[in-house]
């Protein structure tokens, strides 16, 4: 058995060198995961006081408010922290989709070759 | 509409500055998401190769079999990937514990404070 890190406060979560933290985002209603994107303190510090999903975007480097140009916002119910306090786990009411690309969930696809367990492999020499 | 980054081999996934993806393990049978872990482009060949998670530990800086020392292993059934190309999901059988710690999820407790959504944020001044 490992222990567990302790977290009383934000202060505790295991930042990575960027100051972000890893954030699953699971459908509360059916288990799907829907996504997985990025938080800073102060997008974090906005999710729980607004009861809605804050990212940072890593691309646009800001903060990134779920649904506010798309209206699919996610409103959360739980949040969750996992052992080592590296990454949060969210359970959320989904508007609309997830995905920008209109799919409810952003893992709406396998990896390709993965049923077959080769076609991704390299071709053995 | 955001277009996907397309996917045809492990070439097109967008692997970090230091090589690795992050993958989620969901629990197949109850849709539970387990954990949150790493991959090199050895451990995701390994895994699609083997029908086992094997992920790549940053603390000890190698390949990592689950369930190799616990008995806890994982055998996949599904592997995704997202539409940027930069996560994959595992839908998996877990034996046992996913979690060090004897739990069998990683996301055993709540982070604090987030159910009263307030006790993790600064006082105001």
């Amino acid at each position: 058995m490992s222990d567990e890190v302790a977290v009383t406060s934000l202060d505790d979560l295991r930042w990575n060198a960027d100051g972000l933290i890893p954030v699953v985002a699971q459908d509360e209603s059916n288990g799907d995961v829907l996504m997985m994107a990025w938080m800073n303190r102060e997008a974090l510090e906005r999710t729980v006081e607004e009861g809605r999903m804050v990212y940072w975007s890593r691309s646009r480097s800001k903060l990134w408010r779920k649904g506010d140009t798309s209206g699919h916002t996610q409103t959360w119910s739980e949040l969750r922290v996992d052992c080592d306090a590296d990454v949060l786990l969210a359970k959320v009411h989904q508007e609309g989709a997830a995905c920008a690309t209109g799919n409810r969930s952003c893992f709406y696809r396998e990896l390709p070759g993965s049923s077959d367990h080769e076609d991704l492999l390299p071709t053995p020499s």
